[in-house]
């Protein structure tokens, strides 16, 4: 299992009127601690598309459980519970200064050769640096 | 059973550099989409909160089947299944001008007290309403 | 001179916990206005893309004179006031439903080749369409 | 003259399928960058609101020279000219990583009393801050 923890704050251009971050914009946060979680693990997503692979969303679920407000610096706790194939699986925990957790989510990618849109396997390199956490904590 | 279409033109603001709708941007869609669903069932989300009940978001669940494109003008049709209580469910389904089918969601929102934010019923005139439309369809 | 209104509604997204329509958010209302204006004109921004133009912002300037709120029904008022050569200038008012002014902008965009970002002149049958509309007002 | 330097990485989200940021989405850059300049000043933005000043945008200008990219780690250099009265200025330079100067901008802003709306001269706290590091530089 990998788990790896950002930090992103809340800005106010993501809040909305009823004053906590607007629903749509946490997508944007796992987002970023996604691809952080990959940088981690040596993969920039950046030059992943530049080397002809793209990871589209497949799936989205996301749970509010308690509103993040403004200028909350909040913590994204990112795990990939499972060594990926053409699909990759990321679960992802959102935690305000106080340690309450606010949001629970999931999504699922999958990689995908650029020029035919066809699905294609996670690249070598990428899967050998994420093996290595998997043979850690079992 | 109430349903509702309504039509969107994809922003260039809401593509990305696949080229594609940002798979955040969706939520954005699915709000407007059953704002307008509220409005045509003769409640106005922006009476309702200034009357002091909110609809804060519970839950979001969304799949990606094939990305709409820049300047596509989409139909999104929102599904009413089930009158609600303290809590209201959404189902969402995004076409593309080609009527090809792009993306299943649902969302689940609560009715919300704003001064105490404690859950509450939705208000009895939205309700009367929306039951003409399942009265009509059993 | 060119002119064209068109109406958009604000979406809860674009609110902030202020209340009112984030600043930021104005320049996408802008890019909708530009985009229709010159689908009046007979251009697709989709098609000129897709031909190898790209017509990429080189200035945005914005005065907020009151707030939008949401749902209100905006009214952006677009106005071409000379013909384009390289470089297209657009002026923008926003007027809400009690025909308050409460935004002013410009913006300055550049044709450019896609293939090598070079400046070139705008395509002959846009400019045909426009000057009709000079025409008609001097 | 005070100056703060801040760095933000660009998110997907904030491409669009001209595969550069948005034009529309440095405004949200500008914001962080000045929060994070009253911060360093002392000033939370947060906390002001919750004083009952709020901070509204009155002008934006913005001079787009060379696009950011996705995954780019930009620096924004936020300046403040002159001791504000109820205005307050900022201007801002958005580099990369190779220190090429891509965007240009400015804004004005004005201290209001939510209660009235009105304008408001700066907390005095604030100003004392801020004139040390006009003493410094003079």
């Amino acid at each position: 299992m990998f788990t790896k923890e950002i930090e992103i704050r809340v800005r106010y251009a993501e809040t909305d009127q009823m004053g906590f971050v607007y629903y749509g914009n946490y997508a944007t946060y796992f987002e970023v601690a996604r691809v952080e979680s990959l940088r981690a693990l040596g993969m920039s997503y950046k030059e992943l598309e530049k080397s002809g692979i793209m990871l589209p969303v497949l799936e989205y679920n996301c749970k509010y459980l308690k509103p993040a407000k403004y200028d909350d610096l909040l913590t994204i706790k990112t795990t990939i519970k499972s060594i990926p194939t053409a699909r990759i699986f990321f679960d992802y925990e959102v935690f305000n200064e106080n340690k309450e957790l606010l949001t629970i989510a999931s999504t699922t990618l999958v990689f995908v050769q650029a020029f035919n849109k066809r699905p294609c396997v996670a690249p070598e390199q990428f899967l050998e640096q994420l093996r290595k956490y998997f043979h850690q904590n079992q």
